[in-house]
């Protein structure tokens, strides 16, 4: 263990992969399956998990039974099960599920706003306003996504001014946190520094939110941290990539980004062991190996 | 592109692809193959790969044919082309193929060095001084290996202390460059600065050699230039990894060090289209998918 000095001394991981990992893996799994892999990232030690999302069943087929797998749930006191919500509807049947904490998921680019939200960058937050608003009015607390943060696959590299009034609008709205996602996985650590140096709200309410497409998320994590920022996104097993390519890489391993961390003297609350081990049986559910390189060297089975 | 202050503005790639990877890849290669995979590198803008080895072809099967490719392939000039020399009877055989520059490899820690050298730790430098000796009276530059810097499979992790004394006694021997090798991966940024910062020389000769086995490879280089390493070792498409797992990762791909760096706007000479293109090529001829992220997202075959 070799600290560095200037790096916190505890990163809250916000694990992802029931919701963002899953949605882009092709094999999908029954309801049991998912409430088992919730149950057993609270068990390594996870305290905040993505738990799934409220968009609808056509464009996201795995997660059309959001509603059953929060009915089975048992939620455990001191952890949070984020859900997300695309909308007004998807925020009422959050509250019928008594859910505390949502997320939004916002765009940078006009192209990527346009595919995924059917809206323009601007016309976005008209959308989310009464979404956030609502949800605190009822106690529930709203994380916000900023999806193509550094690159676009239509539009290229984004300006970071860009990125800031998008973040900042979000965060205007009531957010709490702001998640800066590099939805393809093209950024670098400079950019990253850049881009959470630009904030004009500091490092306080930024997470970040890495792909691996290019291995380079945790370089770009490390740099992160040395701006200040303590909650960093991560998919267990690196689960995500894309469905159809055998190893591609998606989200940031949450084992990659564990041994990192605890390397570096820095705590997560997370038992390694028991995340592989999470990881292992997950992967033979969805009949692909885990991209995650500590999963790959640390697992039991082949 | 986005510079970090403090980033050294060029650094050096020391491709140890065609030594370090084939040698621990199952398919053996005929020669004219290897010949063609070097002037590829060269071709893509590298400047420093290591060869071959004339380790004895017992132990490493890949490279027996060390001789023959040095007599085919036409080494240009201002590249340098070093080749890995265990003992007097490798060099000799290095200087009769007209060889300028070469690598020795030692182990920090005992059971390594009885492992892979059949000797201990403190017996290894009687081995190298002569070669070390007659290299310099040729003319010949010397690089060292130090093996097993972070943590050892047998013994655990590995003293500072131990590393620096192995790492200083070969220096003193008159090598130019100490290549710090993490031979297993374990390694972590702070563990990668607090090795760097204790060297009595500076980060001057030191290069660093990371293994992506747990994923740390890009991080910890990040970390050592932060340091003022320039020297990065990096195998082209990540080759190297166990030769029986599928998609095991070995050496730092170095088009995931490229990505970094030109991110970061750092000077490399290399263009990184060509490098993909030659690690897709050379996959094909290894039969197994490159676990390079960056060859796997780039490449424009499946």
């Amino acid at each position: 263990m070799h600290r560095i000095d200037g790096l916190p001394d505890h990163v809250t991981i916000y694990e992802v992969g029931p919701r963002d990992g899953l949605q882009n893996e092709a094999a999908i799994l029954p309801v049991d399956v998912k409430a088992e892999f919730v149950e057993r990232l609270v068990d390594a030690g996870l305290t905040t998990i993505e738990t799934t999302s409220f968009v609808h069943p056509t464009w996201v087929p795995q997660l059309a039974d959001a509603s059953d797998l929060l009915t089975r749930l048992e939620r455990r006191p001191g952890i949070r099960y984020p859900v997300l919500v695309p909308n007004e509807r998807g925020l009422d049947r959050a509250l019928e599920h008594g859910v505390t904490e949502i997320a939004i998921f916002g765009s940078a680019t006009e192209t990527f706003a346009q595919r995924n939200l059917n809206r323009t960058v601007d016309s976005q937050f008209e959308m989310f306003a009464p979404v956030v608003s609502r949800a605190l009015e009822s106690g529930v607390r709203v994380r916000a996504y900023v999806s193509m943060c550094f690159g676009d696959p239509w539009e290229g590299p984004v300006p970071i001014a860009r990125v800031v009034e998008v973040g900042m609008r979000l965060l205007d709205l009531g957010c709490f946190e702001l998640s800066l996602g590099d939805t393809i996985g093209v950024g670098t650590p400079g950019h990253a520094r850049a881009l959470i140096e630009s904030f004009p709200c500091g490092p306080g309410p930024l997470a970040v939110h890495f792909h691996d497409t290019y291995g380079q998320a945790l370089a770009n994590t490390l740099e992160a941290l040395r701006c200040g920022v303590t909650v960093v996104d991560a998919a267990a097993g690196g689960i995500g990539g894309c469905p159809y390519a055998e190893s591609a890489t998606g989200n940031l391993a949450t084992e990659d980004l564990v041994w990192m961390l605890h390397g570096l003297g820095i705590e997560t609350g997370v038992d390694l062991g028991s995340l592989v081990d999470t990881s292992s049986w997950l992967a033979r559910r969805l009949g692909r190996p885990s991209p995650s390189s500590v999963v790959r060297a640390l697992s039991k089975e082949p």
